[in-house]
């Protein structure tokens, strides 16, 4: 039992679409398109590095779906016929391309390890590519054991009888976690905000808790203060778009606020990170701020009318006192 | 200048089609649907106490409006024909009618008043009628002076340079008070919410706001956190829906964690209000629960699939911990 932790476990759970939410399939990488769920799975044809890059751009897959679709583009830049030598150049272009597409998630670590192995063959004079494809596809298998691990602890921290807030979404591992508890004969209650403006919330996350079986109520992001004072939440747990050595993390926008009023309401609040030591505090991490049309309209339609603008920061950063406890990816 | 607060000014100044949204003209009352602005500034005709009724629960007016509805609303009642001495048996059916539209204004506390008016005349035998048109004119005409006085002091409280954060509508006062600012050479910035789900902040705050001539910047209700957190906001300023003895009140839902933050932030909190002791305190203000369609729905259309609950509370209860300085509706 002492080393249930350390272990990487085989569990067989249902999996939740957006936990890999991305796949590799004769040469072309199939991106689910996190946009039009509910209404639809459907799988976005991704080629080559620019259409990786514009799938990341136009959000139509996020958080660790982004994460997959880098490491899977330099995959199809490996498959690309070149000539001899001109390789390393060309992943060193990919990698830029990527790091480049949005600014608040860790693009160049992932990246920068991909080089970081290339450079590596390159120097010990190794066949580049084969090594390449099997670093790859062995940290991937890594991280799919890791997480599948982390939704064990996940379920772990739910008690029978909690009522648990979420926001955005996490990526499948809230959904598959809330699956473990209920086969455990567990009673949870979740609450998923909206997530305006881009309605993480209702369309993802309230979507694959119900398809997990969960019992899930959606409110407005207005009406989180209303439910903690009235006693309704007994733990927040979200996800993180990136950590810093502090502890500090950025997070939706939205993120910032609800730990605040955990705080207030002393409730609680519980973080996925992917622990990483290259940005020392929250200050350092630049926020996306996104077309504020993305604000302005609701379905394509534009809701105001006047001279207004609109401001639409994507992320904020939450500092690490309003932590009670971030459950990372295990490393080790 | 030592009477300036205690008179009720003449003050000449643009008025927002808000800040007195229903108007009785040749036995019919004019009600602007607040529903479709920005896209058009229409007037329901509403030409009996049942149809008042319905805009009200239908939202197409709120906040102020209500307030002008129901008086009118016994205005149209007093215009129908009717056996003598059956009058205030109806007066008291109407009253009933409207106090059951929706619950969180205080409805009976108006209509009390009317019915006060009503019995008052039967008891002392006057001839009811004009003599109750004559009672809600001058109150009308009253509340609108000291409305009027009041979007001078809200101008009196901005300040050169501030930037001030607003969430839903105030009905014209806060809108009126920014183009005072501006005739006076202040140079001031708003932050309005979206305010969901009704999106009241989108539609009416911003829209408003820019007709005045204001500069405005629309944000998602979930951006509150980060905007205060950078120092973007100096002063909230927001309206109430009731008020109770103690300085609790309630407010559209998402005010009561606006007023966490702007502690957390030290950012002064203003409230406007319309004083009254019959609540003694906001754990007695019954909260309306409106139908999760409302919620469920983005322009008729339903985001969510899967056996998804709604849960949408209007209003919330702000402590008066929270409030910096409420500023009233004048009485005196």
């Amino acid at each position: 039992m002492i080393m249930k932790n350390k272990q990487v476990p085989n569990i067989e759970m249902a999996e939740s679409p957006l936990f890999w939410p991305a796949h590799l399939k004769a040469g072309v990488l199939r991106v689910l398109d996190e946009t039009l769920i509910p209404r639809k799975l459907h799988y976005i044809k991704v080629r080559n590095v620019p259409q990786a890059v514009k799938v990341i751009k136009d959000m139509q897959t996020r958080a660790f779906g982004q994460f997959l679709v880098v490491l899977y583009a330099f995959v199809l830049e490996l498959n690309t016929e070149t000539a001899p030598g001109g390789l390393l150049k060309r992943l060193e272009k990919c990698a830029h391309m990527l790091n480049n597409s949005r600014p608040t998630f860790p693009f160049s670590e992932v990246t920068g390890m991909v080089l970081h192995w290339a450079r590596t063959a390159h120097r010990e004079n190794r066949d580049l590519c084969p090594f390449l494809l099997k670093n790859i596809n062995g940290y991937l298998a890594g991280i799919r054991a890791r997480r599948l691990d982390r939704v064990r602890r996940i379920a772990e921290l739910i008690k029978d009888g909690d009522s648990i807030l979420t926001h955005c979404n996490v990526s499948g591992e809230l959904a598959m976690a809330a699956r473990l508890c209920k086969d455990d004969g567990k009673t949870v209650h979740f609450f998923a905000t909206e997530t305006r403006p881009y309605l993480q919330g209702a369309k993802l996350t309230a979507w694959e808790l119900s398809r997990m079986g969960a019992d899930v109520t959606l409110i407005a992001d207005n009406a989180i203060g209303l439910i903690m004072a009235d006693g309704l939440v007994d733990k927040v747990i979200v996800g993180s778009d990136r950590s810093c050595a502090n502890g500090d993390f950025a997070n939706k926008i939205g993120t910032y606020q609800i730990a605040v009023l955990a705080k207030e309401f002393e409730i609680p609040f519980y973080v996925l990170t992917q622990p990483s030591k290259r940005i020392k505090s929250g200050k350092d991490i630049p926020v996306e701020i996104r077309d504020a049309n993305e604000l302005l309209k609701f379905s394509n339609r534009k809701v105001l009318s006047g001279n207004v603008e609109g401001f639409y920061p994507g992320f904020d950063i939450v500092p690490n006192k309003f932590i009670t406890k971030d459950i990372p990816i295990n490393v080790n």
